[in-house]
């Protein structure tokens, strides 16, 4: 494969982990964690079907290259995600030294790095990682609006059968 | 208990828990989760154990908490940790809804709360967290200077040993 091509591979797999999030009602984002142009970790969000906040796409996709690779310095390492990751996220990111992030979509809430913060470039810290956005971009968007949008029909539908049958 | 005393005992449950990390060769870092005066997680920083990026004492003790709660929402919860949060522990702390942070030492190099960034109570994100600091600041920052003399002083002893005897 080139390098386009994998790109587009790799971004595909963050998106149908994002799909499967989106399946189980889960904000729906995905990521793989790449190492030699292997996908050692994949992941998504799973913080409602566990009930605990730190279990993202990415963390799980890191924690599971982690055990992967049996080392905590995921060197050579690339993160694929479908959406700019958050504060946790890009904390998670650097602690690991991964060493390049795709995202498709930007999170204009709470994006760490390009939106609120710059925090994957951030020269103080003792570690930077390279940043590509963009990729997939748009399908990961409509994903998230897709879920947002039926979340909030289900709510309204909820609200009158509540109003009906109580 | 009064507030002060609570204060001092969650505290130094933290720094035994940061004890405990020191006792396995891990930066001694060290947190507890209390809700309603009661601790519901705890942990103490297991990267070199678990070889995981992920498991700062932070982490450990949310992941803990939620599940003792059975809920991702930490809500009326506190967190007691020895060091100032990194950017991914901040971030954990917010994407559960902590609603005070107590932390000991600051950390200049890495510190998401007060030294590099102001995470916890930036009004841009969707949650934002009370701050306490100092408390048990020199005990905790002790520890730490402890640790990394005792490994720098080790790193030498290999060294000379690894010249004599290869």
């Amino acid at each position: 494969m080139n390098l386009e091509s994998e790109q587009t591979y790799f971004m595909q797999q963050a998106l149908l982990e994002a799909k499967k999030a989106y399946l189980i009602n889960e904000v729906p984002i995905g990521a793989v964690v790449v190492h030699e142009g292997e996908i050692v970790g994949r992941g998504h969000n799973l913080r409602e079907w566990l009930e605990d906040a730190t279990v993202h796409a990415e963390v799980v996709a890191i924690q599971e290259a982690c055990r992967t690779l049996n080392s905590w310095r995921l060197v050579d390492c690339d993160l694929y995600v479908t959406i700019e990751p958050c504060l946790m996220c890009s904390g998670a990111i650097i602690n690991s030294r991964i060493g390049r992030v795709y995202y498709g979509a930007p999170d204009p809430k709470a994006g760490a790095v390009t939106s609120l913060y710059q925090t994957l470039t951030d020269q103080r810290l003792n570690h930077q990682v390279e940043v590509v956005s963009g990729l997939f971009a748009e399908e990961s968007a409509t994903l998230m609006k897709n879920f947002f949008k039926a979340a909030r029909k289900k709510r309204k539908i909820e609200k009158i059968s509540w109003y009906f049958c109580s």
